[in-house]
């Protein structure tokens, strides 16, 4: 099967785009690097020490004897995007070339606007290019859990039947998402079934939670192949950061009282997941919703889970309750079905002790590029303009905090002495 | 009150910018003029023959004794869309400036992509210039009621209690939307519900139905006040449209079957509705949702209307069923509820004989003005892309087609002789 994965350098892209080319797949990327780009606008790093795409491409190749084609491009260039969809031909679009951070879209006005647009009229690009070049071609659009909220009922996968004033239908779930970033993959949501309903395309939108871990069995074929773990308070997401606060020493960040339930799932599920979605594909006129996760926890859970840990590997871990800067239910009902892929063929890799152990031991064989003033939030929800600043007052590396000790310690005995 | 009206020199803006004024209120206008570009654009102008805004609000003037401060500016330009709120101060902004025409954003991909980035950039603007200049200020937004489509349960006012697996929750009501432009509408909602969440601001969301006539008691007063008639496929309404091709002797276009059946209110109501909302404002936090439409009817209904009233100025009116342009359903159930404006204080304008008259009399009036070819719909949801041309083929306007007529007969006559 020919899939294009948009956004492949990303942190699901690269893994699925991995996954994929390894099954058999012909497989092409499509990215503009932006992910890397907002990592130099934000002054933060995955801790992971990625490669070039062209190098990580290359050694795929050397390794595997499979090639993975590159289109270097903005799917909100319409011109870009059609040439590349006329030119690959592609079976499945897997498409993920959005901007997906919460935190990163409330920064301020200009975050909010530019996630809105990137994600909309990306989507909108993709829709048109798709039939107008492939009508045939299933879309796989990577949406997220946060579209719903959390309703105090049951969320079912994307449609819910409604019985009201003795008459009934079945609907699209109401959606109540919690960040302008959130609220463009509703828009997406939206446009997608339209299109769908209209001009008679196939999707699968895949409503995912929140991911973590970092080795695939296909990044961990080399280090140039390695992954991205992001960390930071923008785009990390909150296991990984966790983790590194651990190995570092630092409490782990609880935003409020830690209620905050949510769907989780292990990247070795999102790629399983994407392929079992290109391997079914949704019929003409089909908008099929998919919940992708595989085990709720709420954040607080998540905490203990790697306070556990970090003493397993004889770290003691501070866990820390501080201001949420997010405007969400502290505490709340959550209950989300998620059966449909593991009707396809999911076999979940649920959070073990040992995932735990080996993403601490991550943490802590990188410990050295960890930058410690990234991980408290600088965004606030309540405010519409966010300053971000680098705190350069803050130590930054974590070697280099212990460095510095070192100094003024030394400093301290010169002086005494 | 200090009212702000967005989109003031538009159909339903002007009525209202006028109305507002009459009552006493501090309006000023808001407008780029987008809506008379869009007419050049599509070749098209109002059956009326409007006045610049200048010329209007002098008139006003003149008239009344009353100013209407005009700001003249985009509402996607975030400095024009601040200075103006800081300058003018509202207590109340109404929204109308958004691109409003479902078959202009189904033309082809820029103008659905146009419409999407248009309306919610300058929606999450408006939010944004809210919160951080006028956080207080109550704003009145222009949804409409296609957001809902139509499905097969009772429409309620914007939220929906559901009864679930034993839980229950009032959410807000699933949308289904039919075009790229109600799309924007929804997407728009989606933004306002979550900008009064976070920060506290005040909304209130007026889905509107279809609106019809043209005379409100303001725009009577002069002929530079006139209120423009739109008929064209793309930016006319339907019960305008069968009136003008009634007066011209052509057959009513009904597309499809015509059950589809929607809400439908006068613009004399429209503009008591906004002003019922704008005195009685949402509370801190709230985003209140109207259903703004006054009575129903499927576009057959319309056109019967419009044929016996036809019949009673002695106007033979045929009725044509063509192949409907769009994709939606063309007999359907449909009950909306529309309580919350009536319990402010709405005396609804009922669909009266009377009216239809006086439609049907504007329409002969203006006959001169009008252009034949623009009733025939161009617009095709089942294409991405459809080339509107002028149909310069097409006999334009009903007078020369009169007078053609005229010159064919003579013509004969000639031949004859």
């Amino acid at each position: 099967m020919k899939i294009a994965v948009l956004g492949g350098d990303g942190y699901c892209g690269w893994a699925t785009a991995l996954y994929l080319s390894k099954q058999g797949h012909s497989v092409a990327i499509v990215d503009n690097f932006s992910r890397r780009q907002w990592d130099h606008e934000l002054g933060a790093q995955t801790l992971t020490p990625i490669s070039p795409l062209s190098d990580r491409l290359r050694v795929w190749h050397r390794l595997t004897g499979k090639s993975i084609e590159l289109f270097v491009g903005d799917v909100t260039d319409h011109d870009f995007l059609s040439s590349t969809i006329r030119s690959f031909e592609p079976d499945t679009v897997v498409h993920f070339a959005e901007q997906r951070s919460a935190p990163y879209s409330m920064i301020d006005r200009k975050h909010a606007v530019f996630t809105q647009v990137n994600n909309v009229v990306g989507t909108l690009n993709l829709l048109f290019a798709l039939r107008e070049l492939r009508p045939d071609c299933h879309l796989v659009k990577l949406g997220t859990m946060g579209e719903y909220g959390t309703p105090n009922i049951d969320i079912e996968e994307g449609y819910i039947r409604i019985v009201h004033n003795g008459r009934e239908d079945v609907v699209p779930f109401p959606k109540q998402p919690g960040s302008y970033y959130h609220l463009s993959k509703v828009h997406d949501s939206h446009n997608i079934m339209f299109a769908c309903k209209i001009w008679g395309l196939r999707a699968t939108d895949l409503n995912q939670g929140v991911v973590y871990g970092t080795v695939t069995e296909e990044v961990a074929l080399d280090e140039a192949l390695i992954n991205r773990f992001d960390y930071d308070e923008v785009f990390g997401t909150v296991l990984n950061r966790f983790c590194v606060q651990a190995a570092i020493g630092q409490p782990l960040t609880v935003y409020g009282k830690g209620g905050q339930t949510r769907g989780f799932l292990d990247i070795r599920d999102t790629v399983r997941c994407i392929e079992l979605a290109c391997l079914n594909p949704a019929k003409s006129g089909e908008c099929r919703v998919y919940n992708q996760f595989t085990e709720q926890f709420s954040v607080l859970d998540i905490a203990h889970l790697v306070e556990r840990a970090g003493r397993k590997l004889g770290i003691n871990v501070e866990i820390d309750h501080i201001p949420d800067p997010r405007v969400e239910l502290e505490s709340h009902y959550y209950n989300a079905r998620h059966s449909k892929l593991i009707d396809l063929g999911l076999t979940p890799h649920l959070l073990s002790e040992s995932l735990l152990d080996s993403l601490v031991n991550i943490a802590i064989r990188y410990r050295d590029r960890v930058d410690a003033s990234l991980m408290m939030p600088q965004v606030n929800w309540r405010e519409p303009r966010n300053d971000r600043r680098l705190q350069v007052n803050m130590t930054a590396r974590a070697s280099l905090a212990g460095a510095r000790q070192d100094e003024r310690t030394t400093e301290t005995k010169t002086r005494k002495s």
